[in-house]
């Protein structure tokens, strides 16, 4: 059992109960042993749903799945299996989908289609289907259990279970994800998943504008190692049992707060995702200004976040800053060498592109020495700004990933 | 000091001399105790120049002196320091390369704008100008020295010297590289620098014409960590002393035989700077075949190349192949999922999509206990092909870079 990681939140947050929304867990054995690995979210007819998926090119068996009925907008269940991520696997992964699908869907009552699927584990091993078969109505027919076990029931290298939620603003309704990732990384374990649900009422098409804004703003900006898993996989149910008007879209009364919630709620769990980043020790911010745009900030942010060299220096609590006037530089973008100024916390470390006079680096190694890193880089040409979050890198991930299937 | 790779040659290589180029090397102190860090490569009148430099928005001060003096194809000299890189320094930066400039070109009687400069080391501080007053005339008037020295006196993490050389073709003239580079990685050290001499008579844009080619067959074909350096810079020198036919172009006679020992020399230098990548134990080859075309190839080795997981799995020996359809996934580039099949060495690992049948993991296993080790991956929807070069990712490089500047 791996150790905490050193990041994690003291304790599982208390959530809201999501009317509309049943959880089951059960320990199936497919993977792990002596813990959940199975998990099941029943929905009541006439739940609405939004996707966002990996963009590989060599995306799981339950992704294609998904993308396949996700259309329609409506959905009864999702199923979650941890351990093994189903991709890879051709044409028996295909059947390994179809027949969990339809084996939920029979349980419930409901068309296979209206049955979500996500797998996260190791890639290329056929899921084993006799024990899928016995489990799966196990699983629906199991007492309703709590997010939290819920939550941890989708776990693979991950170190704590992941949840975030609260109530809609004044709408009545509540809004809650559970997540799984460690790190953006270990595509072994295929990553991240995120699984929110809210009692509002939306429809589909309201439900996939808010979801596609609020992952661009964050799971798509943290990054532990810039790989990307075959299974990423983040959907958004609204079953509708909360009592309040419809929201259709960007007018509708509402959707303020709900946008709100959802984006609070995802950027807690992708935080929470790289505070379970493999190996790390520290939680870094990177703020991007003076960009040409914010794209373009996002870029050189992500550059930054990404450089195995600042992500050595941080976990080395060094404060050199040398590294991120290079990441700045490859990142490709526009940036004005000669107007570049840099914070490491709130000491300013460089002004017009050379070291600033009476930057004391005892004071940078100072903010160095804490959990949690800000990193602010305004490189002089425009108005682009972003943030972005990683963690260091450390012995622990290569310990970790040289290590891990063995 | 660092203990030498284990992937380093067992020594340097005998290596013709170039008439028309004068070497030497002194220990001026400038950073480094006890060992030569100046070096100075004294070019017959006549000689002409290409150059290729790193695509960082924040290159050094000596990047910007020689993308300036370029155009007009002349050289005298060229000089190069290690241990500061001269990047992020501002003005005083250019006060230094100017300084440096004049220094050498009184010494040997021509203009500044012929005597090209490189710059090495930590970036952000300013080079010592005193130093570097006192240390030039002692460079220009000292004995000539050899290769080796040359090519020691330039590096910085560096483990060994690097140098590659040969007999060009039937011209009866020579071709002379070294260079420096501990990966692509360690900006800090400011990575990359090859300087490759010829006694040929080469026109500057024929020489120019050769030197973008072969760069982009090796230098840009290699990858430690994916990191971009300030200071990255590769020129080729041609005395003319050669008695040959200038070489105008790609029909004059002696042309292929010039790229032939350029790429030859240029993807010796290239492996050799894998090789001493930092905390590197494997050599790898990743093959691709099979792209949409060879950029897409390339683009897809070197996902597969810079991935963090592939590199620890390289390290642990570890027949994870599931990580390399990760890489190929997230390369964003045409492969075909289901027709996907991927080697290690000769073993056969995929076909179609799956796990070969009969597929021999222990075999798998036996290659990659090798110290060099191919990849080869065919994406399945064309006839696009590249090879690319990487190293392992090991505690090594960890320990390296976040205890690099204490």
């Amino acid at each position: 059992m791996a150790t905490i990681s050193p990041l994690a939140p003291d304790r599982f947050p208390d959530l809201p109960a999501v009317p509309g929304v049943r959880l089951a867990a059960i320990e199936a054995g497919l993977r792990y042993q002596a813990r959940a690995d199975l998990m099941l979210a029943e929905l009541d007819p006439g739940t609405t749903v939004a996707g966002v998926f990996t963009r590989s090119r060599c995306p799981s068996a339950p992704v294609d799945w998904c993308r396949r009925i996700l259309p329609a907008g409506r959905a009864r269940a999702v199923v979650c299996n941890a351990g093994n991520a189903n991709a890879f696997t051709g044409r028996a992964g295909e059947t390994a989908t179809r027949l969990t699908a339809e084996t939920i869907a029979r349980a419930l009552g409901c068309p296979a289609d209206e049955v979500f699927l996500a797998s996260t584990g190791v890639i290329g091993e056929t899921l084993d289907e006799s024990a899928l078969a016995e489990a799966l109505p196990v699983l629906a027919g199991s007492a309703a259990t709590g997010w939290e076990e819920a939550a941890g029931a989708i776990r693979t290298t991950d170190t704590f279970s992941k949840g975030s939620g609260r109530a809609v603003g004044d709408t009545g309704g509540a809004l809650v994800g559970i997540a799984k990732g460690s790190g953006m990384i270990a595509p072994d374990m295929a990553t991240m998943l995120g699984f929110v649900f809210t009692d509002l009422a939306v429809t589909a098409p309201a439900l996939q504008q808010a979801l596609s804004a609020s992952v661009a703003a964050s799971y798509n900006r943290i990054t532990v190692d810039s790989d990307t898993s075959t299974s990423d996989t983040v959907l958004l149910f609204a079953t509708g049992r909360a009592d309040h008007p419809p929201i259709l879209g960007p007018s509708s009364p509402g959707w303020a707060a709900l946008v709100e919630a959802l984006d609070a709620v995802n950027l807690d769990l992708a935080h929470q995702i790289v505070r379970d980043g493999e190996g790390a020790t520290k939680f870094a911010e990177v703020v991007v200004m003076g960009a040409s745009d914010d794209a373009s900030a996002r870029t050189i942010a992500l550059a930054i976040g990404n450089s195995p060299l600042v992500k050595t220096a941080l976990a080395a609590e060094d404060a050199n800053w040398g590294r991120i006037v290079m990441a700045v530089g490859k990142a490709g973008e526009p940036a004005d060498r000669d107007s570049l100024a840099i914070w490491i916390g709130p000491e300013q470390v460089t002004e017009a592109g050379v070291a600033l006079e009476g930057y004391s680096e005892e004071r940078a190694t100072e903010h160095l020495r804490q959990d949690e890193i800000t990193l602010t880089v305004d490189v002089g040409v425009g108005e682009g700004e972003a943030s972005i979050w990683t963690c260091d890198l450390t012995n622990g991930y290569i310990e970790i990933n040289a290590g891990y299937r063995s």
